[in-house]
């Protein structure tokens, strides 16, 4: 059986429901984490833990478990998972239910607050496309933050693979590169890696801050023209590292092998 | 006891549930209606229908119910109402639960319905602001469907409620007018009426689309400091009419007695 944390309960996965008023299904009006975990021990905990902090602010929410709950409760959801079991678990916080409206005045009187967790998360993709069909919007508060809106991200690796590639890199509204559908990008050019700056429309991952001091990466716009000038890329997430192939059909054959992946991914 | 239509069963509000899994809860993955109603009459429907099924094949979502089973339970919900109650239907449709991913292999086995009514919908806003705070991406597809990712109208309702305001009319990225947080909006400018074009980012509404042939009115993009020179403006949606009264503390006095309403708001 696998189970869900749902507001305080371990719940079975298949009895773990949200009442259709809940903001999270009705307007996408909540936020997430997605935390790395191997064995019992999840990764960058606290971090995560900020980051959503930081989320809700932006969107007025407040988390309805303090800390140390949400703790116990990723501790609940791995008990008993061997050494080596490779898991992903996602916090979801909502605004709960209400009636009708995008901001009714009866606040929702209880967030709503989900954690689940995922054995042998799917490796990330290789094979990339630049996304024709939406863009990522720099101007909303929404693209720095973790929200539950993924709707662009979904079209994005929809047309991907209906183009015959793994995933796509997002631009912003105005052209420059953002990242892909479920990561942050670095891109080697003329020697030195490169990395969108957060002014244009990206979530400020975790990895990402690590990869950056590790490599001594710049924060810049990258327009898709400079993409085409790379060498090397890797796309990165709190779950893991992996190397872009290609591009448009175009490989990027750059050795990443000295790349300190493992000092980054250390809990 | 106030019920729900879920899937094809008749539900008590404080059971409808969908799984934690459902993607219109983590990711945002699908889309909705609201239809107005007055007592046992929904208003529009079919073309409301039609709009569903051009927002499922933007997303690539097929609708779980044949038109007649949605309109059934429309009548199921609304049975019994007393002649002169009004009242809005929300029709969801998401692309049901799955595991982890943007885009898993396995395609969600059975996309979920919900259908909801609630009596007496709020009267829309009538003082706006500009908003500030984010802006509306007409590069989606998404922002001329209606999505459920709706994380920057409540932004801006947010704002425009901080702000001293009812609500918020929300520019795209380019600047020009697109829409209020729930509905589309008309200005009178020299004398001519003027509603956003369809490519800065607008869903097109049903109201909208009788109120252009009702006013002859033009369908173009709007700067904001277009706006300063309107003399009245209104918002509309399925659900009713509403004169804007100010923007930014600017008084919109035009007189709109004029304005068909009543032929526009015809079952």
């Amino acid at each position: 059986m696998s189970v869900v944390w749902l507001d305080g309960s371990i719940v079975d996965q298949n009895e773990a429901r949200v009442l259709v008023a809940d903001r999270g299904f009705t307007l996408a009006d909540g936020i997430f984490e997605t935390i790395k975990a191997v064995g019992s021990t999840p990764f960058w905990l606290a971090e995560h833990l900020e980051r959503l902090k930081a989320g809700a602010v932006e969107i007025g929410l407040t988390i309805p478990f303090r800390d140390d709950r949400i703790s116990d409760a990723a501790d609940r959801l791995l008990a008993g998972a061997s050494e080596d079991t490779r898991s992903a678990i996602r916090l979801t916080v909502t605004r709960g239910p209400t009636g009708r409206g995008l901001w009714p005045k009866e606040a929702a009187s209880q967030a709503t607050c989900v954690l689940t967790v995922a054995s042998s998360p799917a490796p990330l993709p290789q094979d990339f496309v630049v996304c024709r069909s939406t863009r990522r919007n720099e101007h909303s508060p929404l693209s720095r933050i973790k929200s539950l809106g993924y709707g662009d991200n979904i079209l994005a690796r929809r047309e991907a693979i209906d183009r015959g590639a793994d995933d796509a890199i997002m631009l912003n509204t105005q052209g420059h590169v953002a990242c892909a559908t479920v990561g942050n990008v670095f891109f080697r050019i003329e020697g030195a890696w490169v990395t969108p700056q957060r002014a244009d429309g990206i979530l400020p991952g975790l990895a990402r801050r690590r990869f950056i001091a590790e490599l001594g990466a710049v924060e810049r716009s990258i327009s898709s023209d400079m993409i085409r000038k790379s060498d090397a890329g890797f796309v990165c997430n709190s779950l893991g590292f992996t190397q872009i192939k290609s591009i448009d059909g175009r490989a990027l054959p750059g050795d990443l092998s000295a790349i300190p992946v493992q000092a980054v991914y250390s809990p």
